[in-house]
């Protein structure tokens, strides 16, 4: 590796990501009408640690997400700009599954010797726009070589009031299940990827600039809605049961009232397809659940069971729902 | 890649961490004498995020550290559990920099579909001993398959009183350097690996079990002691250099004062070589520091100048010293 060369990126990420830290020093953000002060970030890139100083009596969030080439993404499908929103994006995306509110992020990034300057340049020009859509300071990470590949590593750090979080073990036999948004367009551009064509990312927002649900996650649980939540990034079918399996419960949903994209014809790209990033929340009968959150359409897909089976109704008939969202889409 | 033992895999990643998980909740942490409640564990693996509640009136410090395969580690050189030990020593490591309190840990784990039960079940084991040592619960992360050997990030937050993390950023001239322990240990580790060596862990422990200073780093933040500090992990020329840098100040250290593990003719080992893990730290003439603190030993270096050069006085010659610990140690 000439050493050079591999300097030049460190350099590179860490320009980008400077610009954002100092940037951010005791960020006040707008949020959904009402500003409050959410961290006060007291040293960012640059020392040991990053320090942050949060409003006291939340409780906090964290969550890490890999967004790894070959496995997440892949450099000739996906442009740089979209590589760095969908990385951000994952990690907003399980705050939203919490009902929580965003403060901060912090980026691992690994990257080849052979990296050019403007892959690095635009990959981080992508992730930053979607912080600064969010509100949600770049304020660390770590810069390294990588041998394989471009390698990222999100964490963000959130806060929601204490014992507010929206966990997926509350839900219960008779609670009905809902999902936001419309499934199965991220999958139906990643087929198409796969099938060799050339997509331009602006004719499939969901797949390569998907928006996390932040808005609808948190007046979903300001309302006390929802008794469980999860975001799409498996696949409904697969993050359906893992509701069921935290909660220890079964499920029936209904083939007809899945909000497909494009048609019945693509009702497998909306059960076993990936990374929609919408929402499935359950909620007790008696609560009243609004048509749109936000602008957000949200439909009622079926209800929780007291059995442990996961089950899909089509035609008439009843079957077993396999978790299967992992097999079919989760390697591009 | 077979599915049933890319399931495999995670499945035994999740089952050595969640034991781990829920062995945490609500954990009491002994330390320095003194039990407090840490913070409690709300939600751990299993769930979109992990839900901390932390005591109130503290800063939150937060690093994220690769340890990539083949760039920080090699499988045929490092056992699984040195493997662990140093993913997780790198995070605390950054902790101790800032005088800070390790809390919880977050895993992101990439593993190639052919990695073994046991490699796993060993680098986990390794992480965890570690994890324990410190009562840093594993409270969460991340599991993906890796296209190219095992990826692991990992993400350490830590406590601070409000406005008391100790910076790089406070050297001013005058005040005296200092180090702990001795240095170049795992260089001289690293140096015989890379020449074909067949070493012992055992008789290597600073290469393959490094132990993080959490305590050194608390007890001096609670004297007030440092005015900055940084822990070495490129290698003293390298890390001195950033605190002179984050300081806008140089630097002057004596040869023949540093604490070069065996002796003098290792001193590259001890100028450049990374991952000692000990602690660099600046503190006013006036300060009193004691020789050894919690039985680490502790070394006057040299002192901090109001020029922007770091310099090496040796044989009675004062030279530039370059921050060289990257190219010589960084890649093994």
């Amino acid at each position: 590796v000439p050493l050079p060369e591999k300097r030049l990126i460190e350099q590179i990420a860490r320009q980008a990501l400077q610009v954002q830290a100092s940037r951010s020093k005791g960020v006040l953000a707008r949020k959904g009408g009402c500003t409050f002060r959410v961290a006060a970030l007291l040293a960012g890139i640059g020392d040991d640690c990053t320090v942050l100083r949060l409003p006291s009596a939340r409780d906090i969030l964290i969550t890490t997400d890999f967004s790894l080439e070959g496995v997440h993404f892949r450099r000739e499908w996906h442009p740089p700009e979209s590589v760095g929103h969908r990385c951000l994006a994952r990690g907003l995306s399980d705050i939203a599954a919490m009902g929580g509110e965003p403060v901060a992020a912090f980026l691992s990034l690994a990257l080849p010797a052979s990296s050019s300057q403007r892959w690095v340049g635009r990959f981080v020009r992508g992730l930053l726009a979607l912080s600064k859509r969010f509100s949600v300071p770049l304020a660390g990470g770590d810069i390294a070589e990588s041998n394989s590949g471009v390698l990222a590593d999100i964490v963000v750090l959130g806060l929601v009031p204490p014992g507010r979080a929206v966990l997926r073990s509350g839900a219960r036999p008779g609670d009905r299940i809902y999902v936001t948004g419309k499934l199965g367009a991220s999958a139906l551009a990643f087929s198409g990827l796969l099938n060799g064509a050339k997509l331009l990312p602006r004719d499939y927002l969901s797949h390569f600039y998907p928006t996390p649900r932040i808005t609808v996650g948190r007046v979903l649980r300001e309302k006390g809605i929802p008794s469980a939540m999860i975001d799409i990034s498996d696949g409904l079918s697969t993050d359906l049961h893992h509701i069921c399996e935290q909660s220890g419960v079964g499920a029936r949903i209904y083939a007809d009232r899945i909000p497909v994209t494009g048609g019945a014809k693509n009702l497998k790209f909306a059960l076993h397809g990936g990374e929609d990033y919408e929402l499935i929340f359950t909620a007790p009968a008696r609560k009243h659940v609004p048509r749109t959150i936000t602008g957000a359409p949200v439909t009622q897909l079926g209800e929780i069971t007291g059995t442990r089976r996961v089950s899909l109704v089509k035609d008439g008939h009843e079957s077993v729902l396999k978790s299967a969202g992992w097999e079919h889409f989760r390697k591009p």
